[in-house]
């Protein structure tokens, strides 16, 4: 068994921003020689996300929409969180994007379906933030 | 190691719909020879959903309604994903319901708990689409 | 390829509840003498969550506000799987906060964010349920 280990790193310059990683985690897979294999790919901060959908703009501007109706970054006050912080609602909305994806590696590429592309979610931002991508296989 | 792929098809007749996978992922495992090690089961299309939970219809009903309140399908103009699709509210209900599930092989077997069952979820239907069963191991 | 299985019991003394289970995890970790691999740990029940996030008491209690906001325990008739069941909300709320994690080990650890905590979450609590513990590697 093999296993390869990386991290990327994001500084997105807004408070929340979707990132289209699937071409460097393509070039990581290739430098790991893994042909046959599962690829974790993990937000290492709990205000962040690693997702996959469809890489279209008017669904990302839908999404942001929709996250500030389901976990609203204002009033700071409503969240018991925001004592000395104020980024409780980015704690939330990386809990409906989720922390992770687990994908197939088949014949040394990312087994996706055509629209899949794997995206960096990022909810609180302007600071240096990393990605973990784990793969194990042969 | 050992590893196993193997696509699932589905063309579900209505636009949202869930169906119980268990038993076709039982025969696949089964198929695969391996006793130890990790399954993946992902939708292959952004507007679909793997998840593990209860097969019990009203819960079904339950998850409908809970899913059109949080992300309503309609009006399509509401999401600007909807130029010239109408299916901006399947990638959100997908969001919630999950990519993927990841479960332990051991003994040959689905390493689950008594009542967990693994679900096809279909929130934009009526076309072919597929899910990705991984299995590494020994 | 190494494999290691535990299962992890709890019994919650409330409805609902979080507790913090990353040492128990990075016992049984150092237990299974897997140097690099993938680590899966789910709920085996279908009203339990495992999920990774912040220790910190009042994100806690906003998540707690949050989830009863969007999936509310009571009335118990909104929901047609309370017939003979009271814990539809539990469903729910498991499936915003997700079944399981796939954390990374590298070199005999988990491999996680400088603030990531691996947390068992109980939705319909005062029983005994379990959290399936699955590592893969070398």
């Amino acid at each position: 068994m093999k296993s390869y280990r990386k991290e990327l790193w994001f500084n997105i310059p807004s408070r929340r921003g979707f990132v289209n990683i699937t071409s460097d985690i393509e070039k990581c897979l290739k430098e790991s020689g893994i042909k046959e294999g599962l690829l974790l790919c993990n937000a290492m901060h709990i205000t962040a996300s690693v997702f996959i959908n469809d890489d279209e703009a008017g669904l990302h501007k839908d999404f942001e929409k929709w996250l500030e109706k389901l976990a609203p970054e204002k009033p700071y006050s409503q969240y018991m969180h925001n004592g000395f912080e104020d980024n409780a609602d980015a704690h939330l909305k990386r809990t409906i994007m989720g922390r992770e994806v687990v994908v197939a590696v088949t014949d040394g590429k990312l087994d996706l379906g055509p629209w899949e592309q794997i995206f960096y979610g990022e909810f609180d931002g302007m600071r240096n933030k990393r990605v973990l991508l784990k793969i194990i296989g042969e």
